[in-house]
């Protein structure tokens, strides 16, 4: 099967149609993810769990995800006691950790260190984030987020109209995703950072010479109020060279109840990759908007499982035998999706 | 069934029904604790254990409940890395953690904080401690083992005798243990600790209120003269202003096997909630007492394993099946209780 | 069974003939380890992993050897949030813990701290090394690797000519394998360090008393020229008062393959305890040895998890229902053991 045995490190890697392939698969995880039903494919199967830098929701999702599918986790958080704070190369790390599970999940501070892993590692590696350059299961989540929410509202991804709002040029985050759209059709783009913060160009133009109308701003009302998808995100305060800096911009762009209801669309969807930051000189997203039934930043969240559960099932190359694996839920459940 | 569903917050939300009850499960999940049968009645189910400030025993005691239970554990310790640090809610994090597993167990510094996150949590939430505020299972494992060892000896939880000993104030086991104390007929409760840190009168009015005999004291030797249960408890260093303030209470009740033979009645039993400061300055409850068979603290820490079983079975709703699911263990087990 | 709920604290506990009873069962693990077969002998079982102290391979090497026989993990890391540091003893601690798992693997800094432990541990421990102390599992594996090279190449282990390399005197790994090598007959050991990080004369006068032909050195090149094992091992920096005085050390004695063919026979084995110190002032085994097939140190960082596996099924006494618990690995695996 497509992707068995595969590393997943890049955005770049995949096709419209290998997304759509996990899409597929991630539809089919609903069920196990919301316990309707359990499924013990995995069961022996151990992921290794690996964050050289910390990120409870990221490392947590992952481990879910491997859990919901009947395996084990073997994590390990932090640098400093880490063994590659001895003088231990990746290689060697590499080498050793894949010794120790059938998959591995890594996040690493540094650009390309994951790459570097994986080209030494005996087990297939998902990039968990390595530094600034990418997260590619965070791209694919809000990509299927975007996909679903319009599609509920009888869109389509051709077409589609999404504007990206904050530090643009920090996130990998949208930069990830602006790689992602740009596999579609016709789509009309709008970049809404302060002119400090801007897209780096190479997305612009990447996502232009697929054809893609890409409009830039630094105003936001009147740049969300003709889009399907307001994604908005946070200042990246830890890219910056203070907290000073970083203040100059925090803040800038914040969206709340009055705005949304005079400016945008009935339907517009918001997302947001989350953590927003809700004190009172930042607040992205006020929290007046956590009743619209149109954000969908927790749904967001909330997909993040369906979608590493289809990486690990394709990966591991049991997507034919979840269900034959599966019973129902024993024991309490009431979650919804929402 | 009772508290299928329901978070575990607050020791208020007892009646003595409910601790009856709570108390018949725990029983029932004896063999299991003591590896005499495994049960699997949980798997494929998910702990969310998120601890925002550490506490080895505590966090450890709930992983291995729930996975006595057959189902799997994800954890956070820490709180410096978190999403909250970036100025997330805990609504935001509430909404999205919720989305991981079946049920969380928190801890958090911030009294008050674990009903905010539950508020906002898709799934059953029991309090692993809040700040000053509560730590309803330690109450419940405290109060679970002052029945069994008096039951023990014949006695009864109805005109119990127990003296409370040290850092009152502070201390939110002994605050905890006293609301449910209350809900039992004719206790003669001995309050010991020095002036500045007696219990808050709010809990001597409760247990007067309910016909109980309170006597405050600040001397030890008479006033373990005439009880069952000795409950000493640490200084509580972390409360105070400086350790210089906190070394004025420290050591000033400590018992020992000699103090123990010339004032207690021979079958009194020693509680501690544990950890006990062993420093020679300190030494709350000497290590000559090790060998004294009414010595209970650590029969109170197996204790602290059945009654979280007892809660994670009940709020999920599987007492019925757990035995049905169960088998002998295979392997290797020399532990008894004690 | 031999070590039915036995600690495992020292390599002086074990006979030769131990030892060639554990290796045999660790060889039985290899199509488990490598993921060929899957087996659920300890489903339900409890690994209490215990570090009070870092190490990010041990831990999870234990951890996942655990895993592969199917038994749950709970961990805990670090030091200072520990009970251990608001005052309590080890015999409290070990009480406590001991009463939530099966079996406890626990690292300490302090030398002893786990054989303490241990006396008061209600279930079987298993030392993880202990400051300056021991590390038995790590002993047992070294061991374990010089025997599969030699035999591979058709060698036995007696008359075994090994040479040591590195730091000797702070080394805990070259002193509990020079305890273990001293059980076999007509060795010939070559021990190269500087004068002043010399092999402790106690444990060169145990190889001498056992008949061993022992030669000390402070130059590498002769020093490797007739032997079958290179091991070498790091310069142990947080032994040394400060990082300047082992800066004098550091890079010492490198290998590389230059040097290894110049001086070693066409099959000598090189081994090393990793993590090695690849920065270019160290480079105790040069990069470009990657490539040498007798290069050992990930195939002996891999039959580490063998040997874990090995102790825990002994000490859990389920050698002989391993296979019986067991079925084909369902999902995607293309790891060889190198």
């Amino acid at each position: 099967m497509r992707f068995a045995g595969s590393h997943v490190l890049s955005v770049e890697q995949f096709s419209r149609e290998d997304i759509e392939q996990i899409f597929k698969v991630a539809d089919s995880m609903e069920p196990y993810a919301l316990r309707k039903r359990v499924t013990r494919v995995l069961e022996g199967a151990i992921l290794g769990n690996m964050f050289f830098e910390p990120s409870t929701r990221t490392r947590v999702s992952f481990g879910c995800a491997f859990n919901l599918l009947g395996g084990e986790v073997r994590e390990t958080t932090g640098f400093k006691s880490s063994a590659i704070a001895k003088g231990e190369s990746l290689y060697d790390t590499a080498r050793v950790l894949s010794g120790y599970s059938d998959v591995i999940c890594m996040r690493h501070p540094e650009a390309g260190s994951v790459a570097e892993f994986a080209s030494a590692s005996r087990v297939p590696v998902v990039n968990g984030g390595d530094g600034a350059n990418e997260h590619p299961s965070q791209a694919l989540l809000d990509l299927y987020t975007i996909q679903k929410e319009v599609k509920a509202k009888g869109g389509s991804m051709d077409r589609l109209r999404i504007a990206m709002i904050g530090d643009l040029k920090h996130g990998r985050t949208v930069h990830s995703l602006s790689r992602l759209l740009a596999l579609y059709e016709c789509l009309d783009v709008v970049l809404v950072s302060p002119g400090e913060l801007a897209m780096p160009e190479s997305y612009v133009e990447n996502l232009r010479s697929a054809g893609h109308r890409v409009t830039v701003s630094s105003e936001l009302n009147q740049s969300i109020s003709q889009v399907d998808i307001v994604y908005s995100t946070r200042i990246q305060e830890e890219r910056f060279s203070s907290k000073e800096e970083a203040d100059l911009y925090r803040g800038r762009f914040r969206l709340n109840q009055a705005i949304y209801t005079k400016y945008c669309q009935p339907n517009t969807v918001i997302m947001h990759p989350l953590p927003r930051d809700s004190r009172s000189d930042a607040n992205e997203l006020d929290n007046d908007l956590n009743q619209n039934p149109n954000l969908a930043i927790f749904r967001q969240a909330d997909n993040g499982v369906l979608v590493r559960m289809a990486l690990f099932a394709m990966i591991l190359d049991v997507v034919d035998q979840v269900d034959s694996h599966s019973r129902d839920v024993n024991w309490y459940h009431r979650r919804a999706n929402e």
